[in-house]
Protein backbone atom coordinates (compact mmCIF):
# COMPACT_ATOMS: atom_id res chain seq x y z
CA UNK A 1 0.00 0.00 0.00
CA UNK A 2 1.29 3.06 -1.04
CA UNK A 3 0.64 6.41 1.69
CA UNK A 4 -0.77 8.81 0.49
CA UNK A 5 -0.27 12.64 0.94
CA UNK A 6 -3.30 12.98 2.98
CA UNK A 7 -1.43 10.80 5.26
CA UNK A 8 1.14 13.05 5.30
CA UNK A 9 -0.99 15.35 5.87
CA UNK A 10 -2.51 14.04 9.00
CA UNK A 11 0.65 13.12 10.49
CA UNK A 12 1.80 16.76 10.02
CA UNK A 13 -1.45 17.80 12.00
CA UNK A 14 -1.52 15.92 14.31
CA UNK A 15 2.39 16.48 15.12
CA UNK A 16 1.34 20.35 15.38
CA UNK A 17 -1.61 19.58 17.88
CA UNK A 18 0.45 17.77 19.70
CA UNK A 19 3.29 20.46 19.86
CA UNK A 20 0.54 22.91 20.86
CA UNK A 21 -1.43 20.94 23.45
CA UNK A 22 2.26 20.24 25.11
CA UNK A 23 3.32 24.10 24.77
CA UNK A 24 -0.38 24.67 26.01
CA UNK A 25 -0.35 22.43 28.90
CA UNK A 26 3.15 22.20 30.12
CA UNK A 27 3.96 24.87 32.82
CA UNK A 28 5.31 28.48 32.03
CA UNK A 29 8.86 29.15 33.89
CA UNK A 30 7.49 32.28 35.09
CA UNK A 31 4.78 30.98 37.04
CA UNK A 32 7.27 28.22 38.85
CA UNK A 33 10.96 26.68 39.22
CA UNK A 34 12.39 28.64 36.24
CA UNK A 35 15.36 25.88 35.74
CA UNK A 36 13.09 22.80 36.09
CA UNK A 37 10.59 24.42 34.14
CA UNK A 38 12.78 25.43 30.94
CA UNK A 39 14.47 22.05 31.25
CA UNK A 40 10.66 20.47 30.50
CA UNK A 41 9.98 22.79 28.42
CA UNK A 42 13.21 21.60 26.46
CA UNK A 43 12.91 18.01 26.81
CA UNK A 44 9.24 17.66 25.80
CA UNK A 45 8.99 20.43 22.81
CA UNK A 46 10.10 20.69 19.32
CA UNK A 47 11.53 16.70 18.94
CA UNK A 48 9.80 13.51 17.81
CA UNK A 49 8.44 11.61 15.99
CA UNK A 50 5.05 11.85 17.82
CA UNK A 51 4.44 7.99 17.15
CA UNK A 52 2.12 7.79 20.17
CA UNK A 53 0.43 10.95 20.31
CA UNK A 54 -0.79 9.80 16.33
CA UNK A 55 -1.74 5.94 17.56
CA UNK A 56 -4.43 7.97 20.72
CA UNK A 57 -5.73 10.20 17.75
CA UNK A 58 -5.73 7.54 15.40
CA UNK A 59 -7.70 5.34 17.98
CA UNK A 60 -9.93 7.78 18.66
CA UNK A 61 -10.98 8.31 15.45
CA UNK A 62 -13.15 5.07 15.90
CA UNK A 63 -16.40 6.44 18.25
CA UNK A 64 -17.28 9.84 19.43
CA UNK A 65 -14.48 11.02 21.31
CA UNK A 66 -14.37 13.59 23.82
CA UNK A 67 -11.89 16.06 22.10
CA UNK A 68 -10.67 17.42 25.86
CA UNK A 69 -9.88 14.20 26.70
CA UNK A 70 -8.17 13.41 23.77
CA UNK A 71 -5.72 16.09 24.13
CA UNK A 72 -5.17 15.07 28.12
CA UNK A 73 -4.29 11.94 26.56
CA UNK A 74 -1.61 12.73 24.07
CA UNK A 75 -0.04 14.90 26.08
CA UNK A 76 0.17 12.42 28.93
CA UNK A 77 1.35 9.74 27.17
CA UNK A 78 4.01 12.08 25.37
CA UNK A 79 5.33 13.11 29.35
CA UNK A 80 6.04 9.30 29.89
CA UNK A 81 7.80 9.08 26.56
CA UNK A 82 9.84 12.27 26.71
CA UNK A 83 10.72 11.44 31.05
CA UNK A 84 11.75 7.89 29.83
CA UNK A 85 14.22 9.47 26.92
CA UNK A 86 15.44 11.70 28.85
CA UNK A 87 16.11 9.27 32.05
CA UNK A 88 17.92 6.63 29.85
CA UNK A 89 20.12 9.38 27.74
CA UNK A 90 21.40 9.95 31.28
CA UNK A 91 25.50 8.98 32.17
CA UNK A 92 24.34 6.21 34.34
CA UNK A 93 21.78 4.40 31.79
CA UNK A 94 22.91 4.67 28.29
CA UNK A 95 25.14 7.93 28.40
CA UNK A 96 23.93 9.44 25.60
CA UNK A 97 24.83 12.69 24.56
CA UNK A 98 22.39 13.28 21.57
CA UNK A 99 18.68 12.95 21.51
CA UNK A 100 16.01 14.74 18.69
CA UNK A 101 18.82 15.81 16.79
CA UNK A 102 20.05 18.36 20.12
CA UNK A 103 21.93 17.70 22.87
CA UNK A 104 20.07 15.55 25.68
CA UNK A 105 18.70 17.34 28.74
CA UNK A 106 21.19 16.20 31.04
CA UNK A 107 23.93 17.61 28.63
CA UNK A 108 22.09 21.12 28.09
CA UNK A 109 21.50 21.69 31.52
CA UNK A 110 22.32 19.16 34.26
CA UNK A 111 22.30 15.88 35.27
CA UNK A 112 20.63 16.29 38.38
CA UNK A 113 17.71 18.63 36.62
CA UNK A 114 17.46 16.03 34.14
CA UNK A 115 16.63 13.49 36.84
CA UNK A 116 13.39 16.37 37.89
CA UNK A 117 12.56 16.58 34.53
CA UNK A 118 11.84 12.91 34.37
CA UNK A 119 10.21 12.85 37.53
CA UNK A 120 8.09 16.18 37.10
CA UNK A 121 7.07 15.01 33.45
CA UNK A 122 5.57 11.69 34.90
CA UNK A 123 3.64 13.33 37.48
CA UNK A 124 2.65 15.66 34.75
CA UNK A 125 0.82 12.70 32.85
CA UNK A 126 -1.24 11.63 36.07
CA UNK A 127 -2.27 15.22 36.45
CA UNK A 128 -3.24 15.37 33.11
CA UNK A 129 -5.22 12.65 32.79
CA UNK A 130 -7.44 12.81 36.41
CA UNK A 131 -8.31 16.42 35.22
CA UNK A 132 -12.14 16.64 35.21
CA UNK A 133 -13.35 16.58 31.46
CA UNK A 134 -16.76 15.11 30.26
CA UNK A 135 -15.31 11.82 29.74
CA UNK A 136 -16.66 9.52 33.05
CA UNK A 137 -14.67 9.01 36.03
CA UNK A 138 -15.01 5.31 36.16
CA UNK A 139 -13.51 5.86 32.31
CA UNK A 140 -10.64 8.28 33.12
CA UNK A 141 -9.93 6.07 36.69
CA UNK A 142 -9.20 3.58 33.61
CA UNK A 143 -7.21 5.80 32.02
CA UNK A 144 -4.91 6.36 34.81
CA UNK A 145 -4.53 2.82 35.19
CA UNK A 146 -3.70 1.95 31.81
CA UNK A 147 -1.06 4.40 31.34
CA UNK A 148 0.72 3.50 35.34
CA UNK A 149 0.91 -0.48 34.92
CA UNK A 150 2.62 0.74 31.11
CA UNK A 151 4.87 2.80 32.64
CA UNK A 152 6.08 0.79 35.75
CA UNK A 153 7.74 -2.52 37.04
CA UNK A 154 5.33 -4.13 35.05
CA UNK A 155 5.98 -1.80 31.85
CA UNK A 156 8.16 0.03 30.47
CA UNK A 157 10.93 0.24 33.99
CA UNK A 158 10.22 -2.88 33.87
CA UNK A 159 11.33 -3.84 30.81
CA UNK A 160 14.25 -0.97 31.06
CA UNK A 161 15.66 -2.89 34.25
CA UNK A 162 15.67 -6.23 31.76
CA UNK A 163 17.79 -4.21 29.04
CA UNK A 164 20.14 -3.56 31.60
CA UNK A 165 20.61 -7.09 33.45
CA UNK A 166 21.16 -8.00 29.59
CA UNK A 167 23.93 -6.14 28.30
CA UNK A 168 26.83 -9.02 27.20
CA UNK A 169 24.66 -11.45 27.44
CA UNK A 170 23.27 -13.37 24.84
CA UNK A 171 19.36 -13.62 25.07
CA UNK A 172 16.72 -15.83 22.82
CA UNK A 173 14.21 -14.58 20.84
CA UNK A 174 11.57 -14.96 23.59
CA UNK A 175 13.42 -13.31 26.10
CA UNK A 176 14.36 -10.81 23.56
CA UNK A 177 10.58 -10.11 22.69
CA UNK A 178 9.61 -10.06 26.25
CA UNK A 179 11.93 -7.16 27.20
CA UNK A 180 10.68 -4.94 24.19
CA UNK A 181 7.35 -6.28 25.25
CA UNK A 182 7.52 -4.40 28.36
CA UNK A 183 10.20 -1.44 27.77
CA UNK A 184 8.63 -0.05 24.20
CA UNK A 185 5.50 -2.52 23.92
CA UNK A 186 3.62 -1.39 26.93
CA UNK A 187 3.51 2.30 26.27
CA UNK A 188 2.57 1.93 22.46
CA UNK A 189 -0.29 -0.62 23.35
CA UNK A 190 -1.22 2.16 26.15
CA UNK A 191 -1.29 4.84 23.90
CA UNK A 192 -3.54 2.42 21.59
CA UNK A 193 -5.98 1.80 24.76
CA UNK A 194 -6.43 5.58 25.44
CA UNK A 195 -7.00 6.93 22.35
CA UNK A 196 -10.30 4.09 22.63
CA UNK A 197 -11.32 5.00 26.09
CA UNK A 198 -11.21 8.92 24.90
CA UNK A 199 -14.62 7.46 22.77
CA UNK A 200 -17.79 7.38 25.05
CA UNK A 201 -19.99 4.34 22.45
CA UNK A 202 -16.75 2.25 22.22
CA UNK A 203 -17.14 -2.07 23.10
CA UNK A 204 -14.59 -3.90 24.79
CA UNK A 205 -14.83 -5.92 21.69
CA UNK A 206 -12.88 -3.16 19.74
CA UNK A 207 -10.99 -2.37 22.85
CA UNK A 208 -9.80 -5.95 22.49
CA UNK A 209 -9.07 -5.48 18.90
CA UNK A 210 -7.42 -2.43 19.28
CA UNK A 211 -5.24 -4.34 22.00
CA UNK A 212 -3.98 -7.04 19.54
CA UNK A 213 -3.12 -4.37 16.77
CA UNK A 214 -0.86 -2.48 19.51
CA UNK A 215 1.11 -5.36 20.47
CA UNK A 216 1.96 -6.19 16.78
CA UNK A 217 2.72 -3.15 16.19
CA UNK A 218 4.83 -2.39 19.35
CA UNK A 219 7.18 -5.35 18.42
CA UNK A 220 7.32 -3.80 14.66
CA UNK A 221 8.33 -1.05 15.92
CA UNK A 222 11.03 -2.14 17.81
CA UNK A 223 12.26 -4.28 15.20
CA UNK A 224 12.47 -2.07 12.87
CA UNK A 225 14.20 0.18 15.64
CA UNK A 226 16.99 -2.10 15.41
CA UNK A 227 16.93 -2.84 11.54
CA UNK A 228 17.56 1.11 11.16
CA UNK A 229 20.00 1.69 14.21
CA UNK A 230 22.44 -1.19 12.30
CA UNK A 231 21.37 0.57 8.83
CA UNK A 232 21.53 4.28 9.26
CA UNK A 233 23.48 7.15 10.62
CA UNK A 234 23.36 9.27 13.21
CA UNK A 235 22.74 12.17 10.99
CA UNK A 236 19.38 10.28 10.04
CA UNK A 237 18.32 8.87 12.79
CA UNK A 238 19.02 12.38 15.23
CA UNK A 239 20.70 10.31 17.83
CA UNK A 240 23.81 8.27 18.44
CA UNK A 241 23.60 5.61 15.82
CA UNK A 242 24.69 1.53 16.71
CA UNK A 243 24.93 2.23 20.23
CA UNK A 244 22.96 -1.32 20.90
CA UNK A 245 25.43 -2.66 18.99
CA UNK A 246 28.34 -0.94 20.89
CA UNK A 247 26.91 -1.57 23.70
CA UNK A 248 26.94 -5.07 23.40
CA UNK A 249 23.39 -5.43 23.85
CA UNK A 250 21.21 -7.91 22.17
CA UNK A 251 19.04 -6.71 18.90
CA UNK A 252 16.88 -8.49 16.63
CA UNK A 253 19.49 -7.56 13.89
CA UNK A 254 21.99 -9.66 15.86
CA UNK A 255 19.64 -12.59 16.63
CA UNK A 256 18.66 -13.15 13.28
CA UNK A 257 20.51 -11.16 10.88
CA UNK A 258 19.13 -8.20 8.82
CA UNK A 259 17.46 -9.54 6.24
CA UNK A 260 14.91 -11.66 8.39
CA UNK A 261 14.99 -8.95 11.23
CA UNK A 262 13.09 -7.00 8.28
CA UNK A 263 10.92 -9.96 7.07
CA UNK A 264 9.79 -10.60 10.92
CA UNK A 265 8.75 -6.75 11.44
CA UNK A 266 6.35 -6.87 8.31
CA UNK A 267 5.10 -10.62 9.04
CA UNK A 268 4.26 -8.50 12.47
CA UNK A 269 3.10 -5.39 10.38
CA UNK A 270 0.35 -7.86 8.49
CA UNK A 271 -0.79 -9.32 12.14
CA UNK A 272 -1.55 -5.84 13.51
CA UNK A 273 -3.52 -4.96 9.98
CA UNK A 274 -5.43 -8.26 10.71
CA UNK A 275 -6.44 -7.54 13.85
CA UNK A 276 -8.35 -4.33 12.23
CA UNK A 277 -10.61 -6.14 10.00
CA UNK A 278 -13.66 -5.67 11.99
CA UNK A 279 -13.11 -1.86 11.95
CA UNK A 280 -14.44 0.19 8.99
CA UNK A 281 -12.58 3.56 7.48
CA UNK A 282 -12.37 4.93 10.65
CA UNK A 283 -9.65 2.70 11.57
CA UNK A 284 -7.72 4.52 8.22
CA UNK A 285 -5.26 6.32 10.52
CA UNK A 286 -4.66 3.11 12.46
CA UNK A 287 -3.87 1.07 9.09
CA UNK A 288 -1.60 3.50 7.76
CA UNK A 289 0.04 4.24 10.94
CA UNK A 290 1.40 0.60 10.91
CA UNK A 291 2.75 1.00 7.29
CA UNK A 292 4.25 3.75 8.24
CA UNK A 293 6.43 2.08 11.39
CA UNK A 294 7.41 -0.23 8.60
CA UNK A 295 8.36 2.40 5.79
CA UNK A 296 9.92 4.81 8.08
CA UNK A 297 13.90 5.71 7.99
CA UNK A 298 14.00 7.43 11.02
CA UNK B 1 0.46 17.67 76.43
CA UNK B 2 2.27 14.57 77.65
CA UNK B 3 1.98 11.88 74.95
CA UNK B 4 0.12 8.36 76.42
CA UNK B 5 1.51 4.82 75.65
CA UNK B 6 -2.12 4.80 73.68
CA UNK B 7 -0.92 6.99 70.90
CA UNK B 8 2.87 5.09 70.96
CA UNK B 9 0.72 2.14 70.63
CA UNK B 10 -1.34 3.61 67.77
CA UNK B 11 2.13 4.64 65.75
CA UNK B 12 3.50 0.99 66.07
CA UNK B 13 0.27 -0.50 64.77
CA UNK B 14 0.18 2.00 61.93
CA UNK B 15 4.09 1.17 60.95
CA UNK B 16 2.90 -2.14 61.44
CA UNK B 17 0.36 -1.79 59.07
CA UNK B 18 2.01 0.14 56.66
CA UNK B 19 4.94 -2.51 56.34
CA UNK B 20 2.16 -5.27 55.29
CA UNK B 21 0.14 -3.35 53.21
CA UNK B 22 3.22 -2.30 51.40
CA UNK B 23 4.66 -5.39 51.62
CA UNK B 24 1.55 -7.25 50.56
CA UNK B 25 1.01 -4.48 47.44
CA UNK B 26 4.21 -4.26 46.28
CA UNK B 27 5.01 -7.23 43.66
CA UNK B 28 7.32 -10.17 44.07
CA UNK B 29 10.71 -10.76 42.18
CA UNK B 30 9.71 -14.20 40.74
CA UNK B 31 6.67 -12.33 38.65
CA UNK B 32 8.98 -9.93 37.62
CA UNK B 33 12.40 -8.73 36.69
CA UNK B 34 14.00 -9.71 39.62
CA UNK B 35 16.70 -7.01 40.32
CA UNK B 36 14.17 -4.38 40.13
CA UNK B 37 11.45 -5.41 41.74
CA UNK B 38 14.37 -6.82 44.52
CA UNK B 39 15.61 -3.10 44.56
CA UNK B 40 12.19 -1.48 45.15
CA UNK B 41 11.00 -3.95 47.79
CA UNK B 42 14.46 -3.08 49.73
CA UNK B 43 13.61 0.53 49.15
CA UNK B 44 10.28 0.39 50.23
CA UNK B 45 9.93 -1.81 52.97
CA UNK B 46 11.72 -2.26 57.03
CA UNK B 47 12.62 1.65 57.11
CA UNK B 48 11.21 5.21 57.91
CA UNK B 49 9.32 6.74 60.37
CA UNK B 50 5.92 6.19 58.19
CA UNK B 51 5.08 9.58 59.06
CA UNK B 52 2.53 10.30 55.70
CA UNK B 53 1.17 6.79 56.05
CA UNK B 54 0.24 7.98 59.86
CA UNK B 55 -1.21 11.27 58.84
CA UNK B 56 -3.35 9.32 55.70
CA UNK B 57 -4.67 7.33 58.54
CA UNK B 58 -5.10 9.87 61.29
CA UNK B 59 -7.55 12.26 58.66
CA UNK B 60 -9.25 8.69 57.21
CA UNK B 61 -10.36 8.68 61.20
CA UNK B 62 -12.82 11.62 61.04
CA UNK B 63 -15.47 9.55 59.08
CA UNK B 64 -16.73 6.45 57.51
CA UNK B 65 -13.46 5.46 55.73
CA UNK B 66 -13.13 2.93 53.05
CA UNK B 67 -10.43 0.77 54.30
CA UNK B 68 -9.31 -0.43 50.74
CA UNK B 69 -8.88 3.05 49.75
CA UNK B 70 -7.13 3.90 52.92
CA UNK B 71 -4.55 1.23 52.27
CA UNK B 72 -4.01 2.12 48.24
CA UNK B 73 -3.49 5.60 49.80
CA UNK B 74 -0.90 4.88 52.52
CA UNK B 75 1.14 2.98 50.25
CA UNK B 76 0.92 5.46 47.17
CA UNK B 77 1.75 8.16 49.38
CA UNK B 78 4.89 5.73 50.63
CA UNK B 79 6.05 5.11 47.17
CA UNK B 80 5.95 8.74 46.41
CA UNK B 81 8.40 9.65 49.35
CA UNK B 82 10.28 6.45 48.99
CA UNK B 83 11.23 7.53 45.40
CA UNK B 84 12.09 10.66 46.10
CA UNK B 85 14.68 9.72 48.62
CA UNK B 86 16.39 7.10 46.15
CA UNK B 87 16.55 9.81 43.71
CA UNK B 88 17.56 12.68 46.13
CA UNK B 89 20.67 10.17 47.95
CA UNK B 90 21.90 9.50 44.21
CA UNK B 91 25.18 10.86 43.40
CA UNK B 92 23.76 13.61 41.01
CA UNK B 93 21.82 15.16 43.75
CA UNK B 94 22.88 14.62 47.48
CA UNK B 95 24.79 12.03 47.02
CA UNK B 96 24.05 10.14 50.62
CA UNK B 97 25.13 7.14 50.74
CA UNK B 98 22.76 6.23 54.22
CA UNK B 99 19.09 6.14 54.57
CA UNK B 100 17.43 4.62 57.39
CA UNK B 101 20.16 3.47 58.60
CA UNK B 102 21.39 0.98 55.61
CA UNK B 103 23.16 1.81 52.35
CA UNK B 104 21.43 3.99 50.04
CA UNK B 105 19.34 2.07 47.37
CA UNK B 106 22.07 3.18 44.52
CA UNK B 107 25.06 1.93 46.65
CA UNK B 108 23.73 -1.18 47.84
CA UNK B 109 22.25 -2.18 44.08
CA UNK B 110 23.52 0.16 41.10
CA UNK B 111 22.61 3.90 40.28
CA UNK B 112 21.07 2.68 37.36
CA UNK B 113 18.88 0.54 39.30
CA UNK B 114 17.96 3.11 41.76
CA UNK B 115 16.77 5.37 39.08
CA UNK B 116 14.45 3.24 37.73
CA UNK B 117 13.27 2.08 41.18
CA UNK B 118 12.34 6.04 41.81
CA UNK B 119 10.51 6.08 38.19
CA UNK B 120 8.52 2.78 39.17
CA UNK B 121 7.44 3.02 42.30
CA UNK B 122 6.09 6.23 41.30
CA UNK B 123 4.27 5.05 38.66
CA UNK B 124 2.70 2.18 41.23
CA UNK B 125 1.36 4.86 43.24
CA UNK B 126 -0.73 5.90 40.31
CA UNK B 127 -1.42 2.47 39.83
CA UNK B 128 -2.47 1.77 43.43
CA UNK B 129 -4.91 4.92 43.30
CA UNK B 130 -6.72 3.61 40.55
CA UNK B 131 -7.67 0.27 41.16
CA UNK B 132 -11.55 0.24 41.83
CA UNK B 133 -12.54 0.22 45.14
CA UNK B 134 -15.66 0.87 46.83
CA UNK B 135 -14.80 4.92 47.10
CA UNK B 136 -16.81 6.60 44.27
CA UNK B 137 -14.70 6.81 41.01
CA UNK B 138 -14.79 10.64 41.30
CA UNK B 139 -13.16 10.49 44.58
CA UNK B 140 -10.10 8.62 43.26
CA UNK B 141 -10.04 10.61 40.35
CA UNK B 142 -9.45 13.56 42.88
CA UNK B 143 -7.03 11.55 45.05
CA UNK B 144 -4.91 11.21 41.72
CA UNK B 145 -4.96 15.08 40.74
CA UNK B 146 -4.08 15.73 44.80
CA UNK B 147 -0.80 13.28 44.71
CA UNK B 148 0.16 14.01 40.99
CA UNK B 149 -0.18 17.99 41.79
CA UNK B 150 1.67 17.62 45.01
CA UNK B 151 4.78 15.23 43.50
CA UNK B 152 5.57 17.14 40.23
CA UNK B 153 6.79 20.58 38.94
CA UNK B 154 4.35 22.30 41.77
CA UNK B 155 5.12 20.37 44.26
CA UNK B 156 7.96 18.06 45.38
CA UNK B 157 10.23 18.42 42.63
CA UNK B 158 9.23 21.40 42.17
CA UNK B 159 11.00 22.31 45.48
CA UNK B 160 13.83 19.83 44.62
CA UNK B 161 14.30 22.26 41.66
CA UNK B 162 14.88 25.24 44.10
CA UNK B 163 16.85 23.20 46.21
CA UNK B 164 19.40 22.88 43.69
CA UNK B 165 19.45 26.21 42.16
CA UNK B 166 19.82 28.07 46.33
CA UNK B 167 22.67 26.10 47.44
CA UNK B 168 25.37 28.57 48.05
CA UNK B 169 22.94 31.07 48.01
CA UNK B 170 21.30 33.23 51.22
CA UNK B 171 17.48 32.88 51.18
CA UNK B 172 15.11 35.35 53.13
CA UNK B 173 12.58 33.35 55.11
CA UNK B 174 10.24 33.78 52.54
CA UNK B 175 12.43 32.01 50.07
CA UNK B 176 13.49 29.57 51.98
CA UNK B 177 9.68 28.89 53.31
CA UNK B 178 8.81 28.58 49.65
CA UNK B 179 10.94 25.85 48.78
CA UNK B 180 9.85 23.77 51.53
CA UNK B 181 6.45 24.30 50.99
CA UNK B 182 7.27 23.14 47.82
CA UNK B 183 9.69 20.10 48.53
CA UNK B 184 8.46 18.43 51.60
CA UNK B 185 5.34 20.21 52.68
CA UNK B 186 3.50 19.30 49.16
CA UNK B 187 3.33 15.48 50.23
CA UNK B 188 2.25 16.60 53.60
CA UNK B 189 -0.29 17.96 52.54
CA UNK B 190 -1.65 15.59 50.15
CA UNK B 191 -1.50 12.93 53.19
CA UNK B 192 -3.98 14.30 54.95
CA UNK B 193 -6.00 15.24 52.04
CA UNK B 194 -5.93 11.48 50.77
CA UNK B 195 -7.01 10.17 54.14
CA UNK B 196 -10.12 13.01 54.60
CA UNK B 197 -10.71 12.14 50.79
CA UNK B 198 -10.91 8.08 51.90
CA UNK B 199 -14.22 9.55 53.68
CA UNK B 200 -17.42 8.78 51.74
CA UNK B 201 -19.15 11.32 54.74
CA UNK B 202 -16.53 14.34 54.92
CA UNK B 203 -17.53 17.45 54.22
CA UNK B 204 -15.43 20.14 51.60
CA UNK B 205 -15.20 23.03 55.07
CA UNK B 206 -13.61 19.74 56.61
CA UNK B 207 -11.45 19.21 53.90
CA UNK B 208 -10.48 23.15 54.06
CA UNK B 209 -9.28 22.68 57.41
CA UNK B 210 -7.48 19.93 57.37
CA UNK B 211 -5.39 21.54 55.05
CA UNK B 212 -5.13 24.24 57.03
CA UNK B 213 -3.11 21.87 59.39
CA UNK B 214 -1.57 20.04 57.19
CA UNK B 215 0.25 23.28 55.66
CA UNK B 216 1.19 24.27 59.57
CA UNK B 217 2.42 20.97 60.08
CA UNK B 218 4.39 20.24 57.13
CA UNK B 219 6.49 23.48 58.01
CA UNK B 220 7.51 22.56 61.33
CA UNK B 221 8.41 19.32 60.36
CA UNK B 222 10.60 20.50 57.71
CA UNK B 223 11.93 23.30 60.57
CA UNK B 224 12.47 20.57 63.48
CA UNK B 225 14.46 18.67 60.30
CA UNK B 226 16.76 21.73 59.95
CA UNK B 227 17.02 21.84 64.42
CA UNK B 228 17.93 17.99 64.19
CA UNK B 229 20.29 17.86 61.56
CA UNK B 230 22.08 20.68 62.97
CA UNK B 231 21.73 19.04 66.71
CA UNK B 232 21.87 15.06 66.17
CA UNK B 233 24.86 12.44 65.16
CA UNK B 234 24.55 10.24 62.21
CA UNK B 235 23.40 6.94 64.80
CA UNK B 236 20.53 8.50 65.77
CA UNK B 237 19.03 9.88 62.94
CA UNK B 238 20.06 7.42 60.41
CA UNK B 239 21.33 8.95 57.43
CA UNK B 240 24.33 11.30 57.63
CA UNK B 241 23.88 14.18 59.50
CA UNK B 242 24.82 17.97 58.90
CA UNK B 243 24.79 17.46 55.55
CA UNK B 244 22.77 21.01 54.37
CA UNK B 245 25.09 22.49 56.29
CA UNK B 246 28.35 20.94 54.64
CA UNK B 247 26.40 21.48 51.13
CA UNK B 248 26.56 25.69 52.18
CA UNK B 249 22.74 24.69 51.73
CA UNK B 250 19.98 27.56 53.66
CA UNK B 251 18.47 26.05 56.74
CA UNK B 252 15.54 27.58 59.29
CA UNK B 253 19.19 27.09 61.71
CA UNK B 254 21.29 29.23 59.73
CA UNK B 255 18.84 32.19 59.15
CA UNK B 256 16.90 31.81 62.59
CA UNK B 257 19.93 30.33 64.83
CA UNK B 258 18.69 27.12 66.87
CA UNK B 259 16.30 28.50 69.83
CA UNK B 260 14.46 30.60 67.47
CA UNK B 261 13.72 27.92 64.84
CA UNK B 262 12.59 25.77 67.18
CA UNK B 263 10.24 28.51 68.84
CA UNK B 264 9.16 28.83 65.17
CA UNK B 265 8.47 24.89 64.97
CA UNK B 266 6.54 25.70 67.90
CA UNK B 267 4.67 28.49 66.70
CA UNK B 268 3.48 26.49 63.89
CA UNK B 269 2.53 23.37 65.35
CA UNK B 270 0.01 25.39 67.66
CA UNK B 271 -1.62 26.57 64.53
CA UNK B 272 -1.91 23.31 63.07
CA UNK B 273 -4.03 22.37 66.07
CA UNK B 274 -5.99 25.64 65.86
CA UNK B 275 -6.71 24.65 62.24
CA UNK B 276 -8.56 21.09 64.33
CA UNK B 277 -10.56 22.95 66.82
CA UNK B 278 -13.93 22.18 64.73
CA UNK B 279 -13.28 18.67 64.94
CA UNK B 280 -14.46 16.59 67.82
CA UNK B 281 -12.40 13.25 69.57
CA UNK B 282 -12.06 11.75 66.37
CA UNK B 283 -9.03 14.22 64.92
CA UNK B 284 -7.36 12.99 68.41
CA UNK B 285 -4.70 10.94 66.20
CA UNK B 286 -3.91 14.38 64.16
CA UNK B 287 -3.50 16.24 67.53
CA UNK B 288 -1.21 14.06 68.55
CA UNK B 289 1.11 13.94 65.46
CA UNK B 290 0.75 17.68 65.76
CA UNK B 291 2.55 16.92 68.96
CA UNK B 292 4.93 13.80 67.52
CA UNK B 293 6.61 15.94 65.57
CA UNK B 294 7.59 18.64 67.95
CA UNK B 295 8.75 16.10 70.09
CA UNK B 296 11.16 13.71 67.41
CA UNK B 297 14.50 13.12 67.73
CA UNK B 298 15.15 11.55 64.63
Amino acid sequence: MKQGSNFAHWQQQVQNHTEQTLNRLLPLSDELPAPLIDAMRYAALDGGKRLRPMLVFAAAELGNNIAEAVDNAIAAIECIHIYSLVHDDMPEMDNDSLRHGKAACHIRYTPATALLVGDALQSMAFSLLSRPTNLSPERQLQMVQTLAQAAGCSGMAGGQAIDLACVGKSLNQNELEHMHQLKTGALIRSAVALGGLCCNDIEQHQLTALDAYACHLGLAFQVIDDVLDCEQDSGVLGKTAGKDAQANKPTYVSLLGLASARQYAENLIQMALEALAGFDHRAEHLRELAQFVIARNH
